[in-house]
């Protein structure tokens, strides 16, 4: 099944097969193409720490997410906009997505104050004060030459009373087509809209609904894997993407284990970015086809096997697990390095398999075959 | 001129150009060649910091340099034994070159004493006692399959009277007959004496005269570049080289600058290590054809420039100073894995530089430009 369906903005999203309510496709953009379902690696600063860019390539991720936040404060969307944009600057030719910067103000900034038309905030950095309101965060995306800008929303906090999570939501709706309107629509790139509303199913379908008024090339799902759980999530999860248009891609923001992205895959999400692999990376915790490692065991210390047979990345096709176990043991930047190109991998030989499986419409037999590989060697599930 | 000598080890130096008294050649090995006069990447822990192999080989490193001290403590030589030795542990098939432990002993160990038949000492990692004799100096860089194996030796504190570097050369001589008969002869591999002596023509002449007695497939002058400066050291090298026979390797031991390189080379040494390059990668601090630029200089924040337009490194083909700037600011690991391997680069793109140069004879003109570049830009002469 192809459906190709071309919008205003030359901004493409490609359904080739679908299986159950999971669907793989190509997401067309102006810095090329996206195969879904994806996962995005997370670039904060500019760079996926630990990684070159042509490390990054290697491990089949095809787009990169980067921070306003961080990068509004250091070194500005000013200067990245003079320096030829974001892609240029960290050498990464192909798809950038940016956040907003919402959620690392409210989780990393010092004071901040939030009214109806923006949040006022000091930076982590130096102490500076700044403003992000709607028109200034397309402003920003723009500078930086984001391939998807996302809206500015408020990241609802859990647990919230109905109450709560029902202002923050209409915040973040009034925000959204506060967006739209500043956006800048040119070929190739685009603009998506976040889904807010906690757990609660009623704010959930308003905000879908909302932003499907006001009209995406792509609509996110905010606000999940933030402590509710992994049941309440894929069940608010479910009762979420039927609320969205089936022609549009899906983007759940900031998940997450293997485990949630392949439930998430099944419920139809077809876009994904989560800091696990890279972080996990840098403090010795392996994704493996056999559960996750941490190789500072010392049991790993005389171990000749590579960390995952069937892994391409360099980290298991040079090494041993002993020597990975040494270069933590002895805190050499390899150690960091190697696990997070290892790790990067490992998620992106998991997009491939479920692509393929939706393809082959064997994706619950994909599931379980993975999930049955993490019982063995006593890895621990992931 | 060909001049291709056979030792009866199977290791072999043959020596193809020569310019007054520089010279050019290949060192032949039970790992592969080295192209010479090389300079060998420092390998502590069993990584050059920061750097997979593959990325150490695309640099035109041929040689890397192991730390006998780091490894006898952690792993352990007889772990790296067990799991195939050091070139199979970090991936390196080339010339691996170790040595033997003593400077560190001095240098980073805690208690440890001194006496006729070798050191004791604790570790600066955990505290356990350790001893290192001749013997077991060889049955270490054995385990661990060196290609190069160093003598163990004392070096001589700089500055030290004429009675204690004269007792101090005299036990290193000693120590050096000891591992000569401790040695395991192996086809391709090599043991290489040391000449001690500290800054006194005599002692060095003994200390010189003395290692070719007992016979080495090569020699290193040690004791140098310990705040004697350039000019002292230059000359105490210019009038050790002539004792050493011309057949065999002359390797000059953790020198140094570019400069200091470029004028050894010019004196008659084959071989260099240094950590310079890459320790200076670590804190911001470039090595480039106009000199030394600390990439944290706020100057570099706009400017557009590759580091070195001349240079084929990731960090210069990829990037700007202005990103390789954001990223020392923001402490991202990607500026220390950058910066290594430009300085890396440069490093050996230079002695690529010094042996075309002695082959077209025109060494001292080669030597001239590159110091001429240095003023450029600001730079700080290396």
């Amino acid at each position: 099944m192809s459906n190709l369906l071309p919008s205003q903005s030359g901004f493409r999203f490609a359904i080739a097969a679908t299986h159950k309510a999971a669907r793989s496709g190509i997401l067309q953009t102006a810095h090329g193409d996206m195969q879904t379902p994806a996962f995005m690696a997370v670039g904060t600063a500019g760079t996926v720490k630990a990684m070159t860019s042509d490390a990054v390539r290697a491990t089949g991720t095809e787009c990169v997410l980067g921070n306003t936040y961080h990068l509004m404060l250091r070194p500005t969307a000013e200067r990245i906009a003079e320096l030829g944009g974001l892609h240029r600057f960290m050498d990464w030719p192909g798809p950038i997505l940016t956040d907003s910067g919402g959620f690392q103000i409210m989780s990393l900034s010092g004071l901040r104050e939030l009214d109806a038309d923006g949040v006022t905030f000091r930076s982590h950095v130096d102490g500076s004060q700044h403003r992000l309101t709607p028109a200034r965060c397309m402003e920003i995306q723009r500078l930086l030459d984001s391939t998807i800008t996302m809206v500015l929303d408020e990241c609802t906090p859990f647990p919230s009373t109905w109450e709560v999570a029902e202002r923050s939501m209409e915040l973040s709706m009034r925000w959204a087509a506060l967006c739209r309107e500043a956006f800048e629509q040119r070929a190739g790139y685009a603009l998506f809209g976040i889904v807010q509303g906690s757990v609660f199913q009623d704010l959930r379908d308003r905000s879908a609904s909302t932003l499907r008024g006001i009209g995406f090339d792509g609509y996110a799902i905010g606000g999940l894997a933030v402590g509710e759980g992994q049941e309440a999530m894929l069940h608010t999860l479910e009762n979420t993407v039927c609320r969205l248009p089936q022609e549009a891609p899906r983007y759940l923001m900031g998940v997450g284990t293997p485990d949630d992205i392949m439930e998430a895959v099944r419920r139809g999400i077809d876009m994904f970015d989560c800091v696990m692999p890279t972080r996990a990376g840098r403090t010795a915790r392996a994704f493996t086809r056999t559960g996750i490692h941490n190789l500072r065991n010392a049991r790993f210390g005389t171990d000749p096997a590579p960390l995952d047979a069937a892994c391409s990345c360099p980290a298991c096709r040079r090494h041993s697990r002993a020597y990975l176990h040494h270069l933590f043991r002895a805190d050499e930047m390899l150690g960091p390095v190697l696990l997070t190109w290892h790790n990067l991998t490992y998620y992106q030989d998991l997009m491939a398999g479920l692509r393929n499986s939706i393809r082959e419409g064997a994706l619950d037999l994909y599931i379980e075959t993975v999930r049955a590989g993490w019982s063995n060697e006593g890895g621990r599930h992931v």
